[in-house]
């Protein structure tokens, strides 16, 4: 091989070929420089349009510093992905599986429950419902809105959970969003609800020593959690001190004696579970493998060069693509195939439980007409109250099990096993009094029939939800424009 | 920088240098040629040792040609690895959980049963069992033996049925082992066993059809399944015409009206699972990812610049590196613990079902003996039997539901439901006979208490069998070297 200071010597073509090359070249790493670096003062002008004030409630003030977040976000307006199992739009719960009805006697969920919308609706969700027909404590709206820290830190927190949801309704006007979980001067994730903090605290944990991402699933868990609202204050309160598990909280329940309702037909003292959605993932396979729920449910996304997080908060299998295929190399067929299989498992299961429950509600009711003593009654109530939280725990869960499908499959193998039980001690009281037939359970086989069984007249409450609806919530949202002096410097 | 023309020209030593070098690097070119050429005829070399003979069914013999293969089948003869849950020693399962004793009262199971020590151990451990005392069909050596081919291609597949356990003794010595899977001339993997196929035809499938992937899995479906031993000609038979999951096969033998016993207690017509190990792995997700029974529990291993399969069949548990690892990057520590977490879930559901079904035998005996009918023992014994039935199905199965967690959990939440249902009825059938109090249930805790309260006499048991073992067995052991002769050519 010639040197290639001769073959230029002699062919002088070669060498201006090769330099016209390297002159282009050149100018291309030159192009893809100042692309990189246009790309990257577009993300840092994004930081830069205005301050936002501490506390600023109005998602759309943010937005204007963080358009692609904010317009993503806008996203949840779209109501109409929905999955085998559900979706985001409102489903009625209680005319989809009437037996609800049923367990919920005596408690306001018996009234209404449909699906919450998503984030954005989360006011005029909670202001629509039946539930709300009845006095509520302020403590109900923490998780609704980004109003919610802003008055908690003018009025104070155990101040705000002590006052009426009514008193409250007029300062809480702007639906769950940025605030909720952003810092208004870093952009960092932070935490704004008290229950969690003060949660992870008598844990003896630092919650401020959180990772990056463990903020990623911590800023939802400050309300996808199971709750109550502790003593004459209603504070806000996370029964975790004994653990997450549905065991657990049912030992501190238990500890504390704690009841939501007594139950309309067995007069069972009974537990409630709210959502205990991050409990459940946190016994689960993605929890252990450190997946975040933003991870799945707020997937990044790239437009224009900017990396960012899609806040359009959705089931992951409205966007498998960018959710689930991110780790799982799997057709989207295959996968959705694959969350529905477990669902369909759990929701076998859950069915059981409900009319095991339902079942032994009556039988209850029987007993006790029957003049069934306190003493025969308690082992069975006891069971009853056991059985109906396990169920719940996962019922009242988002994703019918499939955070967790074995655990969930536990709890309510379990729960099935609790009522079951309580059914046998009820069919020995009930024979005792001379019943010794099954009960017979009424015809409930539609919200309306199941209802007029446990004497709700749903009329009388949509009048008078109809009158708030066009009375009061139309004055809270008239005096919008009043309400955030707080939030100017 | 100096052409190499010049370089050489202007010192002589480099040109020397560089001469020397190239030398070096071609000597280790070509030693690493001749180590690629070596070890592909050493690979080569093992196919042609000697010709291995139809059915021959001497493990040893075939042994001679597949050294690797061979030493590492050998390596089921340790026994000393335990998981949390099980392992390969000879674990007394009704030492460990007496309640199964009273589960399958009245069958030759409640007398004994131990975990099988793996292939190697399988004619020693069928002789050993007490349950082999009492006449058995020949059909019970079916999964036992490479003799089973041999004397199957000799006599009939339904004359093997046909005799007895005793009489076809002498002839099958060999345990489970290489022709099992193989065919003698190419080492394809094979089907011997023609239940199998005769399953897949009913289907309307043809097993010759299936990929080698999938034959990694089906030479065990020979065995690690579901079956009966159909009518008088005790003809084995695989329950799969309907399905594979446990509700399937129970509509299978409800169809049939099959029976593998009547319990000893509650005068249930039973069914008894066998071990439907591939049937629960086919509803799990290794087998959606199209992973093999060999992937986790014979996985590939180099030796000497071979790749072979490692014929240790064993647990994934005491070989995760090669198993679980190959898949998963995670820590063998955190993969032990994601198993055994959901085998603890599995396992509590297991024991309620459990609890719920030995409740439910001894009330249906005290139902019958105080004249219960048999119209209202019936819907009892019905739920008893699915009960059970569906228990067993992931009971017997290897794994404590790790091949499917979230089904093997479906599928006890449904075997409790059903046993706390039956103790319902029974409540009331009891009530109706004069008895309203729980019935009491007998000490079972330990595995001779159990026994006694079913009327076993163990002694008298293992007299027998050691009569076998001194003076039949021996004599058939003795025999072993005219067994072969159509083995030869």
């Amino acid at each position: 091989m010639k040197p290639i200071q001769d073959i230029i010597k002699n062919k002088p073509i070669v060498g201006w070929l090769i330099f016209g090359a390297t002159v282009i070249v050149v100018f291309l790493i030159g192009l893809l420089a100042s692309s990189i670096i246009e790309r990257r003062n577009e993300s840092d002008l994004l930081q830069i349009v205005k301050p936002i004030a501490d506390w600023e409630p109005r998602n759309e003030v943010w937005g204007e510093n963080y358009p692609r977040e904010y317009e993503s976000y806008l996203g949840t307006l779209d109501t109409n992905f929905r999955s085998k199992h559900g979706g985001s739009a409102s489903i009625d719960y209680l005319e989809q599986d009437p037996k609800l009805v049923i367990l919920w006697a005596g408690y306001a969920f018996s009234k209404d429950y449909s699906q919450g919308r998503g984030h954005y609706y989360a006011i005029n969700d909670i202001r629509n419902t039946l539930r709300t027909v009845q006095p509520q404590p302020a403590t109900c709206w923490s998780c609704k809105s980004t109003d919610v820290p802003r008055m908690m830190n003018k009025v104070g927190v155990a101040e705000f959970y002590k006052d009426k949801w009514l008193n409250m309704g007029a300062e809480i006007l702007n639906p769950i969003g940025c605030q909720d979980c952003h810092d208004p001067k870093t952009m960092n994730l932070r935490i704004t609800r008290p229950a969690l903090i003060e949660a992870f605290s008598r844990q003896g944990k630092d919650i401020s020593k959180a990772t990056h991402q463990e903020m990623r699933s911590l800023v939802c868990a400050q309300c996808h959690v199971e709750y109550y609202f502790k003593g004459e204050g209603k504070y806000l309160t996370f029964p975790w001190d004994k653990g997450f598990s549905a065991d657990s909280m049912e030992a501190y329940y238990d500890n504390y004696e704690f009841t939501d309702w007594v139950h309309g037909l067995s007069k069972t003292p009974m537990l409630k579970a709210q959502h205990p959605d991050y409990e459940m993932y946190k016994t689960g396979v993605h929890a252990d493998r450190n997946v975040s729920c933003a991870d799945c449910h707020m997937p990044y996304r790239s437009e224009g060069g900017v990396k960012f997080t899609d806040h359009k908060i959705q089931s992951p299998l409205n966007n498998i693509a960018n959710s689930c295929q991110v780790c799982h190399r799997e057709s989207e067929e295959k996968l959705r195939n694959n969350v529905y299989e477990r669902q369909d498992k759990v929701e076998q299961l859950k069915q059981l439980a409900e009319t095991a429950l339902v079942k032994a509600h009556f039988e209850a009711k029987v007993a006790w007409d029957n003049k069934a003593t306190d003493d025969e009654m308690k082992p069975i109530l006891r069971l009853i109250r056991h059985s109906q939280w396990r169920w719940d725990w996962v019922a009242a869960a988002n994703a019918v099990g499939f955070h967790s499908p074995v655990e969930a499959s536990r709890i309510l193998g379990t729960s099935i096993q609790k009522a079951e039980e309580a059914r046998v001690l009820l069919a020995r009281v009930l024979a005792k009094y001379g019943i010794n037939q099954p009960v017979v359970i009424p015809d409930i086989s539609t919200k309306d029939k199941a209802q007029k069984v446990i004497n709700i007249n749903i009329q009388d409450l949509k009048k008078q939800k109809s009158e708030f609806i066009n009375t009061t919530a139309i004055k809270w949202d008239k005096g919008k424009s009043d309400n955030y002096k707080t939030t100017k410097k």
